[in-house]
């Protein structure tokens, strides 16, 4: 963890023993074309660059049914993020948010999430766009989508 | 972990050792009216019933701003779901469906994610429309709403 004369101006952390309520298991890696933080752009767009989900082997059957999906959700681990932070200065200008009101990837579990369009499915690699993430970054989960509030949501229950 | 005699028909688990790549923090709690598993509907609503997020007191100050946004995605643990089925049956119909085409809680790290509606925040209680888990499901943190397909999504990069 940095020390906290790495904070920025304005900014809180929290001192924290180390996590231990629940274990996480990578099932694959994400590549990108984001080599260093700053190639990442701020938010994955669906026409960004194809980027490939590589499933570690014992999980490929998982994927059955999945190729029905335009769009899937994509869990993964911010895995060089600290945790301490409850307050951040996202731009270093003096404006303070709460950590919990940013998607930014310093978050007491920095676990990010995209939305993102599957172009296809070779094997045990997904090809899609819309990702944001470091090169490299490990792979949590891929669910279907689901969005609530979409053209596909459900209708409102009858009186 | 259930055996494997707890398996339906064509549903396949692996044998994997304790998941270790990385360690959760729980942050808070999640009150929902859903007390046993049969309780909880299979997809939350954005007019469901309110349920409450309680946040732990030292992550509090981490939503300032918060109130800012209407929808919120929040993730929390499944602390109830096995972790090892690749394949499962889930309507016991003998339709077999890959875990990762599915947005069942048994999955490989039982996050579940949703977006729903904020409708008020109250100290370290946020009172939200739209969850489908269990009374007390541990909270593995929120965001801010980003849905790049919404109204509100970035226009495409001119040519």
């Amino acid at each position: 963890m940095p020390p906290d004369t790495d904070l920025r101006a304005h900014e809180r952390a929290l001192d924290l023993p180390a996590p231990c309520d629940a274990a996480l298991r990578f099932i694959g890696r994400i590549r990108t074309p984001f080599e260093r933080r700053e190639d990442c752009p701020r938010q994955g767009r669906p026409d960004g660059p194809e980027c490939r989900i590589v499933l570690d082997e014992p999980w490929v059957p998982a994927l059955r049914g999945l190729e029905a999906f335009a769009r899937i959700e994509v869990l993964y681990w911010l895995h060089e993020s600290r945790r301490d932070l409850v307050l951040q200065n996202p731009r270093r200008d003096g404006r303070v948010v709460g950590t919990l009101a940013l998607r930014s990837p310093v978050r007491p579990n920095p676990i990010g999430t995209a939305l993102v369009v599957l172009e296809r499915i070779e094997g045990a690699t997904l090809v899609v766009r819309g990702l944001d993430c470091l090169d490299g970054t490990p792979l949590l989960d891929i669910k279907p989508e689901h969005c609530p509030f979409g053209p596909g949501a459900a209708p409102a229950a009858p009186e």
